[in-house]
């Protein structure tokens, strides 16, 4: 035991300090287990005041430090590297609801607490948490905050960062900054919250947050329309806005191919069409009046499609069991795509003007490069958000075609970059990105950033090798 | 003529070098005429790379430099100190919309457009830009940008930094940085965006923006209701957020006395009530439907309310001029407090769940120390920001009044800080409360603001005297 480890035992507790090869385990292996790290130990602090004395320590013994909520990221952001110098802070017992304030519509949550037990004590409350994605039951808020994560809500709620009022940060430093605010303007200074949220930890590390809430919605309405193309479906999205305004919260496209990985994989899972159609959209209505309400406004936007032909049928889920039929059609691609083999996922976003285009080059320049390759094309497109995955053509082995992921990167990416896109729209850069992203930033830009990190973190100790 | 100016001439042209005193007039006094600072000139460049020059030209000679759009603040954030070491950059020439996308609900634009520019432009389109406020024929979208306005919208549609995708910012070494990226998602490094928005021009210059754009309402309707208490005000909006959701685009709070003044100085304007309340609240509803429905939802609202007792009489506008007429009620107390006489104003905000509790706290704290001192009280509670805005008693004179300026913000501006709220809720620091926030921000936040300034700053050419 080194006088470091030590010394963050004396800060902590000793049952805090994990340095047992089988209890750090969980946290030094990525996610999609792609990435096992080592660490001098996991330190699982229990106050915002021991993580800072952690932070303390870490810069005394010029110790790097790697922030981890649930560990569940996609990008490698929340491991640490092969070296073994770094130590992983855990917020696993920073898990405390401090207070939820339903005339202000806020809670305070710390940094630790699992996003689904945010949701279900909101709604505990009457009201609606409405961040939400695949990891929900083991993402922590600390990691959604860090990461800024998406998910499915974007489209009325905004990403994480418009959740957020305000935010408990301990810095590189090791003070604690209280900026946990909960209101709606304040403009007394620079903006740190926004700066801390969606830097992956490498600025200083979340501790808590205030979170906005909504009223619950009375009624919350599903349906799917098949179409030809994803320009029939931003025409769809045109339709809906109008008459839907901020009503609308969910719409999802998904390519035939998808839902056929997920009828073969997934065969209780059922189209509600008689035939296939090339491109299919999921909407969701919440409706602050009634069902009643919610079905006449879905109705009307339907009706009209069909009347302009953008849409060559629908179904309306007419209960809670048919709305989660619709839902888990979108929520197995992910699933199928795994169960039939390796993949390339790319987490994209263009302007939502360009997503057709987009879709139709990128497809060609695939197809001219890798004859055969799959497309696994879905995701928010009311946020110009695409999960554009690639799988192999039918008879090319995992191996070969993982062989050229570099490359089927480089193409995707280079065609983001044209249409004005970002190559991360919702997962961040973590080690995954990092290297990739500088061929996409101007050198201002990356400039700007470095000149951040090295004001606040000079030392460099939060989270080596992220980002930047 | 120096040799700084004769560059600044050559960089931008001789006619956009403004050296004669009655040239320069309009651009040293701040929009209240309370201050006339001096400069060695007016600077207009006409684009991004001319603006960049001079800032580079700034960075050569050392010479300080005041970002300036319409100069329409409040807080003396855009007039240079009377030194005359300064240069003003004036945005006045970077006036174009640059594109409209209405698909992706975007609208790109340049630092020195005028807001009712922007609203007319989207407008045109089909679109709204839902940003509005009292200055909006006057001040610049780069000064609205810098300054994170707030105005009437921002219940629904967020301040200025929610409208905002993408910047373009000439940093502070003179660099273009071009992140006009017109994206809802972007995780890709660290948010730069929200770190000029807001920074008043002390960390660089805001030139162009990408906005975001909103289907415009089919319908908008706006009522008054009357009711005793800040608090009662508090449950009709929680009555209203749960029935109307989005659809509630304005709750403004108005006490008797404000109404009372507007009544004295604008006669023509009256209260739709034969008797007058305690306190009103103005409501509007934004409807993607039709008015019948927007008429039924806040029929149902003011049922509510009234059956619970919350409010005690309400009016509801049956026509555009009627609406009009409501909202003249709200915009003429500014004015109407102006012609009654001098007044000491507070842009606060609090948690919307302590209002009541700060009025009544406050308006006693101020009463014991001043007594007879009449409470102007109105502003966007459902954000929960309030202009609480302080006259004298009826029978002191201005002057005598004035005099305990400090003294009166001191037990203001206390009071908001022991509620948890800010001292600025929508105007900004400038050097107006540049001074005093120092008492309210930690020495961990006032930090971590300096080591951002002196990073990104490092010579204090941007900006100085202003936020730090």
């Amino acid at each position: 035991m080194t006088e470091f480890l030590e010394q963050c035992r004396a800060a902590i507790g000793a049952a805090h300090v994990l340095t047992d090869a089988a209890d750090m385990a969980a946290h030094l292996t990525d996610w999609r287990r792609r990435f096992t790290g080592q660490a001098q130990a996991v330190l699982k602090p229990g106050t915002p005041e021991e993580t800072a004395a952690l932070v303390r320590l870490c810069n005394r013994f010029r110790v790097p430090l790697v922030p981890q909520g649930g560990n569940t990221g996609l990008v490698l952001g929340s491991v640490p590297d092969r070296s073994g110098a770094a130590v992983v802070v855990s917020t696993t017992r920073l898990n405390r609801i401090r207070a939820i304030d339903t005339v202000n519509n806020t809670m305070t949550v710390e940094a630790g607490c699992v996003l689904q037990t945010i949701q279900n004590a909101a709604a505990e409350a009457g009201r609606l948490f409405p961040l939400s994605l695949a990891a929900e039951g083991s993402c922590t808020i600390g990691g959604n905050l860090s990461t800024n994560a998406g998910g499915t809500g974007v489209l009325r709620y905004g990403n994480t960062r418009e959740l957020c009022l305000g935010l408990e940060v301990v810095t590189a430093q090791g003070q604690v900054w209280s900026g946990l605010r909960g209101l709606r303007k304040d403009n007394t200074g620079y903006d740190l919250r926004d700066l801390f949220i969606g830097a992956e930890g490498t600025l200083g590390g979340v501790t808590a947050a205030v979170l906005r809430l909504f009223p619950l919605p009375k009624a919350q309405l599903t349906a799917l329309g098949a179409m030809k193309t994803p320009d029939d479906a931003l025409t769809l999205l045109s339709i809906a806005q109008a008459r839907c305004g901020a009503a609308l919260t969910g719409f999802e496209l998904m390519s035939d191919f998808c839902l056929q990985l997920v009828g073969k994989h997934f065969p209780q899972l059922r189209l509600p069409f008689p035939e296939a159609s090339p491109q299919y959209v999921l909407l969701e209505l919440s409706d602050s009046e009634s069902e009643e309400h919610a079905n006449l406004m879905l109705e009307s936007v339907i009706t009209e499609a069909l009347e302009q032909g953008v849409i060559h049928d629908a179904a309306v889920a007419s209960s809670i069991a048919q709305s989660k039929g619709l839902w888990s059609l979108r929520e197995h691609i992910s699933l199928a795509q795994a169960t039939e083999g390796k993949n390339i996922k790319h987490d994209i976003s263009v302007p939502i003007s360009r997503i057709g285009d987009f879709i139709r080059v990128t497809d060609g320049l695939l197809q001219q490069q890798f004859p055969g390759c799959r497309m696994v094309t879905f995701g928010h497109l009311g946020d110009g958000n695409l999960h554009y995955n690639v799988s192999p053509p039918e008879h090319q082995s995992d191996e070969a075609f993982i062989a050229d992921q570099a490359a089927i990167n480089q193409v995707v990416h280079d065609s983001v970059h044209r249409f004005g896109g970002s190559i991360s729209a919702e997962h961040g850069l973590g080690t995954l990105k990092r290297d990739e992203i500088r061929q996409y930033k101007s050198d201002v830009e990356l400039s700007l950033m470095k000149t951040i990190k090295q004001a606040l973190d000079p030392l460099g100790l939060m989270n080596p090798g992220k980002v930047l």
